[in-house]
């Protein structure tokens, strides 16, 4: 099976609402709830496909009940290690003209619970043919959290990418992920608009590391290994709701790592996933059949 | 005891920012979760004045499981009936300006959880010196449910108090409540501006009735009877939350009602206990410093 990490996941709640009104009171028409953070869209997204996974991370308190609720709602195999502080919500007010969000801080993650973490991590990855580490981290976490994670993966031998952005994503480069997949917001924060060029990207591989994956939104992707790159692009613009694009394109490359699927294919296949999660109007879900469309219609070449 | 009733309980999320924009994101810098509705602020106020009181009403779902977590946390003595359907939260996003509120549609009650509640507010009467029913009704309930409950209450000879808006108003009045409280936005939509005269709120009175006191905000408290009328005005204008004022008038009525309290200490202590509600920061808690020195200080008259 294919491991997802989250280890910061969310409630999240979606308020639809006529128009947002700063300082009114405002009628919720409709609420929706749906389990929250990168990792288990990653994971969701896998589980449509019919692909085994395995869902693990953190979650505490009654949010953090609901939100397991939901995933064995989802019939999401997983197993979350228990922390005493709560699960964070997130609330996306959406109304005609668009969302509006509202991000709880979350918890705090003691010492004592990350290792209990890191012991269940290393347990998990046993039957584990790749593991995908995605999103930010818990206040009470050292930057180098998914350092830690890659650096256990790699040593039991299973491929691993990491998703993630800031301070957790440099010190986790330097670990060696297989794979890492910032988009170019993540990238630019990280090595500035200059360093985003092929040699620039290149540089971020240390050794253990197959390539740096550059998410371009509706300009696809670009992938750069030690040796080479690869470009894919969506064969048109999509109209959609983007969120969640970039985890249905970590769900593609993790199974790709399972399956050593060449670079061309897998780009293809990565960009046609995102693309389906565009059209599926929630994260952590695709529409299928336009997946079977894309795929067919999406052409990999290399350049570089 | 004091009985309050709370038919459309809600779990308040207060969530603090630095300012409100529509279509960003927000990090919410502190939440603040509290049990909410009109009834559980009215057992609140009376909780902290040390009188017995027990909240009834209708909980469920994971969102009403912890609104019971919290009352029970507080310390507050409750006979809940439980429902299939999910109490609503609200959510109301606190900035340097003032408050945004969100609030859920709440859950559909049916028939058979309306019986069943009836017959436990019924058994709960008995050892009741007085009933407090304040706030919305929920989805799924006919607009006469308050008249329902009034009916039973004077049958078996407990005083209430009656605390809502628009029909379920209406219809509560007609079935003669000891004591109803609409503020002036509620009288008017019922009686038009035209009809807020004395004698206009006289003609709400139904055989059964004592009394209908308008809350009318900084200017105070009126009470019109069969056959006069009293008036008391907080000393000055309070600065303040003027959420949950009213249900600290409603408490101060429902004590009053319990003690065969005379027409103008009464006034002069709801007066007093809704400036201390002013005073305290949140709905349901009062400020039992300055409510000793408001008693002092406010003296009703009589006119009319």
């Amino acid at each position: 099976m294919i491991l997802t990490v989250t280890l910061n996941p969310a409630l999240d709640l979606t308020y639809e609402v006529e128009q947002l009104r700063p300082y009114a009171t405002h009628r919720v028409s409709a609420v929706h709830e749906r389990p929250g953070g990168k990792g288990l869209n990653v994971a969701g997204v896998l589980h449509a496909l019919g692909e085994p996974v395995l869902a693990t991370g953190l979650l505490g308190g009654p949010t953090g009940a609901r939100v397991q609720a939901l995933v064995d709602a989802a019939g999401l195999p997983s197993s979350f290690a228990p922390i005493a502080g709560e699960t964070r919500r997130t609330v996306t007010v959406a109304d005609r003209t668009d969302a509006t969000g509202l991000w709880e801080p979350g918890p705090v993650v003691s010492a004592a619970e990350w290792s209990a973490f890191v012991a269940r991590f290393r347990a998990l990855l046993d039957g584990a043919a790749a593991v995908a580490l995605s999103g930010s981290l818990p206040a009470g976490l050292a930057p180098d959290a998914y350092a830690v994670l890659i650096e256990i993966a790699r040593s039991l031998g299973v491929p691993s990418v990491l998703d993630t952005s800031g301070e957790a994503l440099r010190l986790g480069l330097l670990a060696g992920p297989t794979l890492a997949k910032p988009n170019e917001a993540e990238l630019a924060a990280l090595v500035g608009s200059s360093g985003s060029s092929e040699p620039g990207i290149r540089s971020l591989l240390a050794p253990g590391s197959a390539a740096v994956v550059v998410s371009r939104g509706p300009r696809g992707l670009h992938a750069v290994t030690a040796d080479g790159s690869w470009r894919a692009a969506p064969p048109s613009a999509l109209r959609g709701n983007p969120t969640g694009a970039g985890d249905a394109c970590v769900a593609a490359l993790a199974r790709g790592l399972r399956d050593d699927t060449p670079w061309p294919p897998l780009l293809a296949d990565a960009v046609a996933l995102s693309a389906a999660a565009v059209a599926a109007p929630v994260a952590g879900s695709i529409d299928i059949e336009r997946y079977s469309q894309f795929k067919e219609a999406i052409d990999a070449g290399t350049d570089g």
